[in-house]
Parts: structure tokens; C-alpha cells; sequence
């Protein structure tokens, strides 16, 4: 069941693949059977840019039906049940982000957006540099690019969840917001900071 | 392309299972396309479990084709390029874990089975308690356990990657292990000692 108090907007969703690095791919695969992949991905372009081996599941998998999807998931703070109820384990919950991206996968085969997107999935990574620009025209890269698959989903339609606790009254929240800055766990303050900005940092 | 050095046995699977606590399912959705829905997990009684709501894309799908895939993923280290080479980028990669879990998935309405597969999601999250056992005798937790949808997927194969420089020689190998305890990330020795053991902690 979606509930609209989660849903992030569009800008939300692409600053937060902006800000990921991995995440998972499912199609179907050629045996019928549905696929779930985890890769790295660029966001680039407005599209998702994968690498991979030229045979093998996705290629299969992908070439006899290009529907897929894409998620990113951030599992942000676990919320134990006592925080905000003595007795019943019920309330125990998990605030996170999570983008949904349904779309086909095309296979990339020009030189020069497949440079492009490589050097996309690499300056995520490796954003302090110290190698030589990724670059179709330079013969030292040619036979890499040629060797390697690169895949572009293309979005048609791209759905974000940030559950914060946007569907519990406002006093409760605050109370989880307050627990949490007492348990002080490396991600909380950022948690609360979400939870006091309905998702997005305010 | 899978390649046989990165393969991890299955007790490391299982091993990895009860250490985290979310992946992502994927099935063929009721309109046909592929799924992605991250979700909490519990490894019980050698199938995994999950909760949602009753009514949903989850449901729905799994109704119409029980066929699933779970993937559970965890990014231990990216190694940047110049780790073993000057010039090229193309050695850039990541050391990681992952396993995927092929089978059905099927309905748990028997409130015991519902009851101890909540439990095992719960003490995961928060084994220091904090709230009354969930048991079907209880009354306060008889409509809650009624409304709750309980999943399990019943494993038919579990393939587990562990991806930690099993391909490359192993003078280099050693170079990155060394390069990685100087950077020293909070991941990182860890990471040398399952480079050393081969994807496993020695």
C-alpha cells in the first residue's frame, strides 16, 4: 500500500540518486524468472548508467525483454517499538529513502556516450581523479571500451519514498525525534533533521 | 558473467543473511513489469520472511506469479584505480558481498508461524527487547497479527558473490590490502582481512 505522505518529489528523488552510489536492478531473465542485480549506477544525463560484462544474465535477460527496474535504498534509523509504546512491538519501524525507477535498458554502443557514461560512474567513485580522462578518441582506452558493456535505462517514471514519520501526529514525532538525539547513533541527528523537515533537510 | 573464484559456499550465505537486515525482492508485477521493493528481512527456519500490508503491489503481484528473487548487498570497499595502475581508470571497482535467493513466495496465514516469523524480524532490529513477546494467545496482539501480511520465500537456490579481489595476483593483492589499511576508512580493515581470507574473515 502507497501512502502519499511518504512520496518525495521529483527533485527530491534525483538528489538522492545524485547523492548514491549503488543500488539494484531486476528484469526478467531469459529463463523467466525475475532478476535482481546489484550494480553501481551513474545518475547522468537523466538516464541510469551501468557497466558490465558483455555476456552473461542481464545482457540475456535484457535483450528478450528491456523492461526494468531500478531502486536505491537508505535505510536511515531504526526506530525501536519503546519509543513511542510500552507494551506492543508494533511500532517498531524503519525511516529510509528509497527511489524507484521503472524504465528499458537500451545497450550503449557509441564510443563516445559510452566514455561519457563511464566517466560518470567513475567520478562518483573516484572523484579526487589520479587517472587519465576516459576518453573514446584515446588509443590506450579503445580496446576497454570496446570490451566492456555499458546499459542506459531510461526513466519513465521515477517514484521516491521518504518515510520520516510523516504519518504519525506531530507530538509523537517529536518524541521519536528527541529519543533519537539521546541515542545519538551516527545517523541520527541527520534522521531527526529529516524527521523535522517531513524528509528533505530543512 | 559469473565467475567461479568469487562464489561463496552456503553457510557463508547464511552466515551474511543473519548478519543484515534488508535487501530487495523482486517479481513480476500484476501489470507485468519487473518489481523492485527493498524491504526488512528475517533469515528463520531456512527461509526468509518479510511483513507488509495486505494490500498492495506486493500481494498482487506474488498472487499472480509466486516467483521471486531476493538480494541482499553489502559495498565493503571501493578500490580507486590507482591502486595498481598510474594511468588507466579501467581497474576501478568495489569489493563487496552479495546473495540472491531464488524461490516462491507464499502466504503465511497460520497466526503461530505469523507470530514466531515477527518475532525473528524484530529481534533482529532490536534484540534487547523492550516490549512483550508477540504470541497469537496474546488478545492485544490478535487483531494486529491479523491485519499484518506475512511472507515467506522459500528458498530453491541461494548463490552468494563475495567479491574481494579473488581475480587478481597476489603480489597485487597484497599491494591493495596494504594501500587500504593506510587509508584507513571505517570499512577498511575488515575489508584486508577478507582480502586475505579470501572473501571470508579468517
Amino acid at each position: 500500500m502507497r501512502r502519499k505522505e511518504f512520496q518525495a518529489d521529483e527533485q527530491e528523488c534525483i538528489d538522492f540518486l545524485e547523492e548514491k552510489h549503488d543500488g539494484v536492478l531486476t528484469f526478467s531473465g531469459a529463463d523467466g524468472w525475475p532478476k535482481a542485480v546489484p550494480l553501481n549506477y551513474a545518475w547522468h544525463d537523466g538516464a541510469v548508467y551501468f557497466h558490465g560484462s558483455k555476456q552473461g544474465e542481464k545482457m540475456a535477460g535484457i535483450a528478450a525483454d528491456p523492461r526494468a527496474e531500478f531502486v536505491v535504498y537508505q535505510a536511515h534509523a531504526f526506530i525501536p517499538s519503546y519509543f513511542t509504546e510500552p507494551y506492543l512491538a508494533c511500532p517498531a519501524t524503519v525511516f529510509f529513502r528509497s527511489v524507484r525507477i521503472r524504465g528499458t535498458v537500451a545497450q550503449v554502443e557509441e564510443p563516445a556516450e559510452k566514455a561519457s557514461a563511464l566517466a560518470a560512474l567513475l567520478r562518483n567513485m573516484q572523484p579526487e581523479g589520479g587517472h587519465s580522462p576516459i576518453d573514446a578518441s584515446d588509443p590506450r582506452y579503445a580496446s576497454s571500451l570496446r570490451g566492456v558493456a555499458v546499459m542506459r535505462l531510461d526513466p519513465e517514471s521515477l517514484t521516491g519514498k521518504f518515510k520520516f514519520g510523516q504519518n504519525v501526529p506531530e507530538k509523537k514525532r517529536e518524541n521519536i525525534a528527541e529519543r533519537l538525539l539521546e541515542r545519538g547513533l551516527p545517523g541520527d541527528p541527520d534522521t531527526v533533521e529529516r524527521i523535522r523537515g517531513g524528509g528533505a533537510r530543512k
